[in-house]
């Protein structure tokens, strides 16, 4: 990799002060980029910036004196705004959904309590926006359980609206299914209600509202019902297990919740074997593509597909699961995103439907 | 299944006011349901409401009286809504659309006769719309033939424009094929044409106006085009054979011509197998979520997939037809729908892509 | 195939009029056509209008004299310019996208030269848009090497923007991806840039601008990137071998950078085993219709799908890839086209995602 001048290279006067500009902009994004890091977010802003190569940004890094007179060019302006979203990439947000919720045993039942209210959701910093949540979490709480145990989840509704949950996915018994005014009547502000099965098939599934689910689900009810198999394959079992839940409703275009730069980044070692649960929430496809290595797609819906199958974009509709296992053998940070490239990248930088996996040497 | 209240559940005077506004618009809807109830579509009504639970709507209905000056909250009046749109399925319209046509035997030939024609069209209840049908049906009625059948299409048009039949997925000779100017002259108002072929490969495939389509479609120029197997799979001897024809142009969203509340529930006895044969005549994707069961993947197009593949989403993209196998093994009134959900519920109730499937014991 | 009138059809004189008019027009359109047919493009003109049936307007053409005053009819007027559309095909357009680019050996490394510039396209005729290409073409050229063959990619950016290549779906290091900011920095205005690699996986792959790239893929900045493998399979061995890349973005709904009637149409013999690859580059669906017989895919994203099965309509996200063979059994001008109809035909006529694939006896 290397980069050259075309022989006639000279540069204008103009385009010189643009760079001067430029670095002035882009040490000021330094300085921002270094306040962000200082909140920490696990290992993965470590793990993101560790796995970039310095000179990304080398050439244009030729220290000059900013004036305070001249244009930033239009190209510089852009690309200065495309760094900056990336070097600031897991950026800090308030709130975390999709963190895994611990049941409460009684007699042998596990208990999920789940309680719908109103709220503000940070999608990406700075831009909070009205949400419904579970637990306080946009996507709510993972729920995580094996096939054939006993599971009780207690909704308690304090919205201002009526609401109830779908278990999409499971096998339930009709009057487990949470379809108001079908299979019981909807849970009303301020009242709690109480679902209770066996749960009957294995795989990648989903809870979400069922009443006004247009506008509920889009805001921020729905969440992961993750049911591991009692007998798992040989191909199914892995190093690192992700789920990434996506969206598309009120809060634009989120990955478990949160707009990039804000997305979580996926970090594994080389060498592992990842598992990642896609699941769409929203109401649009969106066709996740990763770079550097491809997927081998498992499981459709919680079933095994009767024969793995390989590619590097796998469109994903609104209600579907897709499983999809990746051997980690191409150390660097991919890019991995929605290839509606409008769900992803605008002129003023990658944001949406954006993330990476991160495979560390 | 169980419905407690917040310790603190002593109701506000206001809340008790709401309520008993409810069930005055509650009554009102049930006597609003028996009417529509005495317009008998054969067993469909009656096979939902014995499925559906009588505990739905319960704890609301404590009998109370109404006073005229009352408010209803929002979250009532949108439950009230939601719950008449239901408690209407399937609601009665003029006009049914995919009623199977006999053919007429003409020396071995079986001769079938399409009249296209403007109309208006009643796509659910008090929704009139203008349509153009062929047999006055939106969809046009279904053709359901063998494998080696000689099939004559005699094509009368009545419209206001030209037009012609394209018979989708059939493999015909180039001159049986239906598109104006490349395999034949439109078919102008007040003529007629005649098409006529041997029937080269079975499945389920469409026809449909390829003249000015993306309107004539839009507005009913449609319909199954069946075609059975000299020799048929095991997996496709069913009990019950479905069709779904997905629409999303100038009806709105459709299953066989009608928004629900008046959509056809798809009824079936437990223990009993179901294909159901998903064609998109839209213009935009349709996953088709159906609850409490899956569905068996086996033929994409007509043609049998090399193995059959379990799901409970099943994106349905424009032109695409897709056969399912359901092993109806869990009784109940089963949701089935478009999980695009804005096709399917608004803060008004469900309409338009949802209708149930009804696993009767 | 014939055509009878309706018992009670004596034309009315308001209706004889119209057709005088329709007959001026369509001589116009016949002059017009004959004009385009003049600029040679290969046999491709040729092999339409020889495959396309003398009679396809036979009806309307009974020869009268037209007169000025007579309106045309609003259905005649409508098969006018579809009639129109088609006759054209394929029409002339400057400029053509996705011609091979031989490449030049350095020691052994195959180099391709690619300069991306600000230029126009004409899209469909008389349809010139403002366009970002590689080497002045919509698509770029098509690169085709061997699995194993050591690359070297030389951008030049004369654009007025910062931009770059990712190789889309070849796994490469992770410094030759082609993201800005994450695996090297923007390529800057008046810049050249250099990747190099040796190809790893086969396949049906593209390569793209990664910056700003929901504009600048748009507006053409993509091309195919074709692996062939060291050990093709039986079901791969062809006579001939199409690409279509499907784009919607800022030029319309194109296939290989032209809408209809500028597409060109795919040509083979009958008996001849044909493959396509289709890629999308743009922001939609698109599930691409072909008449007359059935397409057997094989490949997804360069991947071999571990049973090949069987369509007629292929449903293809943004950036996906999927290969199919056609065996080209069924002699005449099949249309081919995406089946959201909005993307092929208005009352204007055929126009977009529209092409043919002919078989010639």
């Amino acid at each position: 990799m290397k980069i050259t001048k075309p022989d006639n290279a000279a540069e204008s006067p103009a385009k010189t002060i643009d760079r001067r500009h430029f670095l002035r902009a882009s040490a000021a994004t330094a300085v921002a980029a270094g306040a962000l890091a200082a909140c920490d977010r696990g290992d993965a802003r470590a793990a993101v910036a560790a796995a970039i190569p310095n000179d990304t940004a080398g050439h244009t890094a030729t220290g000059q004196t900013a004036t305070a007179t001249a244009p930033v060019s239009k190209a510089d302006e852009m690309d200065r705004m495309h760094e900056a979203g990336i070097k600031s990439f897991p950026a800090k947000t308030q709130g975390k959904g999709c963190m895994p919720l611990e049941p409460r045993l009684d007699k042998g039942v596990k208990v999920y309590e789940l309680t719908a209210s109103e709220m503000r959701w940070e999608v990406a910093p700075g831009q909070s926006v009205p949400a419904m949540a579970y637990n306080a979490q946009v996507p709510g709480p993972e729920i995580r359980v094996k096939e054939g145990d006993r599971v009780r989840v207690v909704l308690t509704n304090k919205l201002s609206e009526s609401t109830c949950i779908h278990f999409h996915g499971l096998e339930l018994p009709n009057d487990q299914d949470g379809v108001p005014y079908i299979t019981q009547p909807p849970v009303k502000p301020g009242e709690t209600y109480t679902y209770e099965f066996t749960v009957p098939n294995a795989g990648s599934h989903m809870y979400h509202s069922h009443h006004n689910a247009a506008r509920q689900v889009g805001l921020g009810l729905l969440g992961a019902f993750i049911v591991e198999p009692k007998a798992p394959r040989a191909i199914e079992k892995v190093d690192r297990d992700f789920t990434m839940i996506l969206n598309d409703g009120q809060h634009g275009y989120t990955l478990n919740g949160k707009g990039f730069p804000a997305t979580d980044p996926l970090v594994a070692k080389m060498g592992e074997k990842v598992r990642i649960r896609f699941m769409n929430e929203g109401m649009m496809i969106h066709p996740m593509h990763l770079h550097g290595m491809h997927m081998t797609v498992i499981d459709k819906d919680g079933w095994a597909q009767p024969a793995p199958w390989k590619c590097d974009t796998l469109n994903i509709a609104p209600g579907e699961r897709w499983d999809v296992i990746v051997n980690c053998n191409n150390p660097g940070t991919w890019a991995f995103h929605c290839h509606i490239l409008a769900h992803a990248e605008s002129d003023h930088g990658m944001f949406g439907m954006v993330t990476a996996l991160v495979v560390q040497k």
